[in-house]
């Protein structure tokens, strides 16, 4: 848990799958969207038109696996898990993509929740999936995104539930990380966002709402592969839901 | 001075050629450039990778001539003065662009430090280019930006001076305003930044700066104009520096 990004991403370069939630703690972990060329100024656009889901941290030229996040990183394989998705379909979940590599691919680095999550410990407020040990719970919505070219989809939120007493505080201390999602989306009320039962979420793991607790709803940055697979992009790599690049930036970078 | 957005716009509509600083006071003020779809990618790249100059509120699609920030705007005509390059060479500079539209035309909207002007002067400060009547200074620099494909070129900044007990208001309140440009990237020290002479702008009208007075500089979104005309952008359509598309939004919409 107390390993240094490099550190950390060594282990996950050697072989090892998990959830980076809660490692490398105070450092920028990123989303990863991969696509070729010929869809990057789709996904580059709707990242302009939805910037609360898909915050820019990074867009790397064609055909390099380089990031300026983490200069020594090999984007190909220090991520834990990796998805790759045909037509929309998702069709291999491996831990390395160094043989899928083609010169024309363009990376993505999409902020994270996980930012803020530091600050919000810091504060005092319990994050249960941290102190459960758990992926954060992710969820499919009925709100659209503003389309870009060919790339549509709708909104996915992270949710973490508190006390009514720390709603004010979950807010205004992830207020202060825009690059990073920033405030929440929506506060309470799940069904007004078309979630059937947090029970059920549709990416990562189910969390414990207890009694008199409100469920907290952030912009997710998950939100862009569900846009790669509602849009049937031909092909595409991404990060498996909650095992990220874990980069050299301090998350108080993107504090404002 | 005191006209709405809309009434602005209607009489830049009908033929009114003037700098719009100061004009719908509380409205944000957009910088535009028009590119064909071919060097949209490289465009959007560059903003996304030089975010303090090239702040991008909203990015239409190839060959619409409407904008989110003022639905009633047509792009073609509603600025006061416009820019047309080839191979990065001025060529023109008309009061509407109607003749020269085309379907693959891509049109990005910038932000523009006039939006904190309005929050300067509502907390006392002197702003120099406004109180006299004038547009605002602006400078290239000899600090490169990151570029992005096809596309490179030096930072421009904006000047505003201000006695030293006013510096740090100046800083703070202009920092609330990350969407538009934010915080100064220099403050003193024009040599530093590659300036010769202070009373020779590049790009609008000198101010004087008084003895003692600090000079302060913030990023422009002029800065993508220079770097059309760095790279030879064979077609490019651009607002006369100051002549800017005056939007619908508040100028408190972009204070975080």
């Amino acid at each position: 848990m107390t390993a240094t990004p490099a550190e950390a991403r060594a282990r996950y370069r050697d072989g090892l799958v998990a959830p980076t939630t809660g490692h490398a703690p105070g450092f920028t972990q990123a989303n990863l969207v991969i696509l070729p060329r010929d869809w990057a100024y789709d996904m580059l656009l709707f990242g302009q038109r939805n910037p609360q889901p898909v915050p820019l941290l990074d867009v790397t030229d064609a055909g390099s696996f380089r990031t300026t996040l983490a200069p020594e990183a090999d984007l190909r394989t220090d991520l834990p898990q990796y998805r790759v998705w045909r037509d929309g379909e998702l069709v291999d979940e491996p831990s390395e993509i160094t043989g899928l590599w083609r010169d024309d691919l363009v990376s993505f680095l999409i902020g994270c929740s996980f930012s803020f999550e530091t600050a919000l410990i810091a504060a005092g407020l319990e994050v249960r999936h941290i102190a459960t040990g758990r992926n954060v719970p992710m969820y499919r919505t009925s709100v659209d995104c503003r389309p870009a070219g060919r790339l549509h989809g709708s909104l996915v939120v992270s949710m973490r539930p508190f006390p009514p007493s720390a709603v004010a505080a979950a807010v205004t201390i992830s207020g202060r990380f825009p690059a990073v999602h920033g405030a929440p989306v929506h506060v309470g009320d799940p069904a007004s966002l078309g979630i059937a039962d947090l029970a059920e979420p549709d990416f990562g793991d189910p969390v414990e709402v207890r009694p008199g607790e409100i469920p907290v709803f952030w912009a997710c940055g998950v939100t862009p592969q569900a846009a790669v697979m509602a849009s049937g992009v031909p092909y595409a790599i991404t990060h498996a839901p909650g095992h990220m690049l874990i980069t050299d930036v301090p998350d108080t970078e993107y504090q404002v």
